[in-house]
């Protein structure tokens, strides 16, 4: 008899898990119960659905239900999951009918992922809260995209106001001046983007406000009521009450770890379920992968740092090992890019708040440098971030914000490729990078970078002093 | 007294190595000798001057002799060395005035270069060769550009052929295009650009040939006469006599290692003197560095591969060395990468061929791959080609050609770094890259090619089969 492997969630981390075992195993029985109509689906790409960039909407879909079948993937869809049996290999569900049944398994992988998080503002979230009838709206499934592009097409929104400026923010801001609506972006930290340090975040913001996108920092929203003519009137920790056609809340997520929870698993960093770098929750053949569970980081330890990256990394480790692999997740460091109209902001490894909290001794650096020899034409500058360990020179981090073209996002990778392997900042000016005038220099902006910081963290002993010599 | 450090050799060996020394000991003296007008000039950028893209001229410098003077450098500009007394610590030159003259020193610095290799071609070469005023140029130094743009100016060049189809003979294709001329290439081997495999030479040659430039493969050029009208009539074998307004040859370098073989050094790999790590040749106080040195190289172990990144290295490795250091190079995994009109080609790493000599035993795979997600407006194809051993799984080179904007070029940074780092295929998709759909996808190209060479040449083990199960 065939083994049995079953996937909750089909995004990602399920749907990796699924490939991967039938890669390894392509006699395995593999079924993937989606709560949705839309097995993996690319969430990171809906801000260009609603931006008008990506038509029909379907081809967000990094493969068709008709590819996952021919993958061997059987595949439940509106099909939600009420609980997991695990010492009886069963799952509850109930069907897009209504009726429950229970699925038996061999082998277990949950791969729910997160869910948006609801901030706390009157008016959002719980039962009295307001919702896409009144143009209030979360953002993290396809049918949250559908309700929102209904919202902007079947009246005229002409105002509209972000609560967040995070990844999703930046690009919901950028995807609605795209559609000629007048964007506002309110957030209660000091600068956007609190995912790169604040004087990477200011260059985010100018980009975003010379595209005229009303940035509005320090600002906590604190309630939302309908208001006349179907508006929502907004009201801000000391700020007049604005009305807005349309409130988009993008607050981030948390990890939807109920299910697990409920099964016996046990929650770590950010309140996501722990698993080992195998992917084991501990429940005996269950595995679980994806932005539910702790994220396994080659600088930090265990942390939860949800990306769809590392979900692709860990549903496959996950689905090679639900069929008797034994695969480990390597580990993240954190890398991640955000293209904001013009600019690319990018960052890998640990901040200097986190690196502190992982035991390090971080400083950072900052330098402007040119994207390719300065008399080529159409020199861009890169501003880069570099943080390193004071004692060691480990590289720790770095962040980059350039304008796009000028190879920002691969740029990030290099450190990321030095970070994995654990490189110090001195090692970085070691390596062998390309260059041509028209797209580089002959040391590189990220070496030359690293070597801004030895210089200010590690000036040379001037060696040998010439007076010695006389 | 305070130590004299002799540079010799105004390039970026020279340069590095000069400005190196007097970061680490500010009271160095440090005088460069410089056989032409051109100090700190980037070569590389010669063929960007002749296009018309970068004026003046002047600015191909990468940094002014003002900005050298105020780093501490004394220069003596074109003055010829004409021999190393090693026991006498002294330098014999012909000053610009033709007046001979010793410089003493503590420490020498010997960056001299490389000379264009001249063809066994009748007609190039010898006294008797063709030469500038004949409209036969090679293309090496500042003053080879100035005769080069003097004959483009002087008088209509209507039909134009380059010998060679390395970087220099394809930088120099589009340079010509772009001045209107109609340019023919012409090279013995198969294929261009010999630096990466035929399949993805291929594509560059088609970009040429879209471009308008003709491409003459298996061309070997033997003779090249004075005809009339004061164009070039060129046979080449088994083709007919063909003439043209100007000729253009650029037949690749060789070490220029006259003046330290005559001071007793050898020369080992291409003809280079041999130096350690530490960029000493075994001669007293005598270092070297640059295109007339030895490479070492990660993979291949002692090698030649003159590259303008490479120099700058090794003449900040003998400049430290030179007042007291302790620096090395940490050796070349020989990047480089090449605008073509509208593509870009790189490389890392090894080709087939040179991994055999390396003692590996190297498989390649190549992939096309989406530069970003396809659903994202812009998405271009690149294509790779991952090296790696059959044995081990070791990385061993990689090569990518793309479109200008598909950030090819420092996608071959990262697997540039991997290389240095020793990591096997597999560790590459492990690496925690950067995605946001603009810029990529969920597995880079860079990791879906590597996925793509170890289920050719590592296919799993199919783990358990399910049938052990019943």
């Amino acid at each position: 008899m065939s083994r049995r492997l079953l996937v909750v969630g089909g995004s990602d981390a399920g749907i990796s898990a699924g490939l991967r075992a039938r890669e390894l195993d392509p006699g395995a029985q593999v079924t993937v119960v989606v709560a949705d109509d839309y097995p993996n689906y690319s969430i990171c790409g809906i801000p260009y659905h609603v931006s008008g960039e990506v038509q029909p909407w379907q081809s967000l879909a990094h493969r068709s239900s008709a590819d996952l079948a021919a993958a061997g993937l059987t595949l439940r869809l509106g099909t939600r999951v009420t609980g997991i049996d695990v010492a009886g290999q069963g799952v509850s569900v109930i069907g897009p009918d209504g009726a429950p049944d229970v699925l038996g398994y061999d082998e277990l992988v949950v791969g729910t992922g997160a869910r948006p998080a609801v901030p706390a503002i009157d008016g959002v979230g719980g039962p009295e809260g307001l919702g896409p009838a009144d143009g209030l709206h979360l953002l993290h499934t396809i049918d949250d995209m559908h309700a929102l592009t209904a919202a902007l097409t079947d009246r005229p929104v002409r105002e509209a106001l972000i609560v967040g400026a995070g990844y999703i923010g930046v690009e919901m801001a950028e995807a609605l001046v795209a559609r000629g609506i007048a964007t506002t972006v309110a957030q209660r930290p000091a600068e956007v983007l609190a995912t790169v340090d604040a004087e990477l975040g200011a260059l985010v913001r100018a980009e975003m406000e010379a595209h005229g996108v009303e940035v509005l920092t320090g600002a906590a929203v604190t309630g939302v009521t309908r208001a006349e003519d179907a508006r929502i009137a907004v009201t801000a920790a000391g700020r007049s009450e604005r009305a807005f056609d349309l409130v988009l809340v993008v607050a981030g997520v948390r990890p939807d770890v109920q299910l697990l929870v409920d099964a016996g698993a046990r929650t770590g960093a950010g309140g996501a379920v722990v698993v080992d770098e195998t992917m084991a929750t501990g429940l005996p053949h269950v595995w679980a992968a994806g932005d539910c569970v702790v994220t396994h980081h080659r600088l930090a330890g265990v942390t939860w740092l949800p990306l769809g990256t590392t979900a692709h990394k860990q549903g496959r480790v996950a689905g090679a090992n639900a069929v008797g692999g034994h695969a480990r997740f390597a580990g993240s460091v954190g890398t991640q890019v955000v293209k904001v109209f013009d600019l690319v902001a990018a960052r890998t490894g640990l901040l200097e708040h986190e690196a502190v909290a992982a035991g390090f001794r971080p400083v950072t650096t900052q330098s402007t440098l040119d994207d390719h020899k300065a008399y080529y034409p159409g020199a861009q500058p890169i501003t880069i971030r570099v943080t390193a360990d004071a004692d060691t020179g480990r590289l720790l981090g770095a962040q980059l914000v350039g304008r796009l073209g000028s190879e920002v996002a691969k740029r990030v990778d290099v450190y990321a490729t030095a970070l994995f392997s654990a490189m110090t900042v001195d090692a970085i000016a070691d390596l062998d990078l390309a260059y041509t005038p028209p797209l580089g220099s002959p040391w590189d902006a990220v070496q030359l970078a690293a070597q801004a910081w030895s210089r200010e963290h590690r000036p040379p002993r001037t060696v040998a002093p010439s007076a010695a010599l006389a």
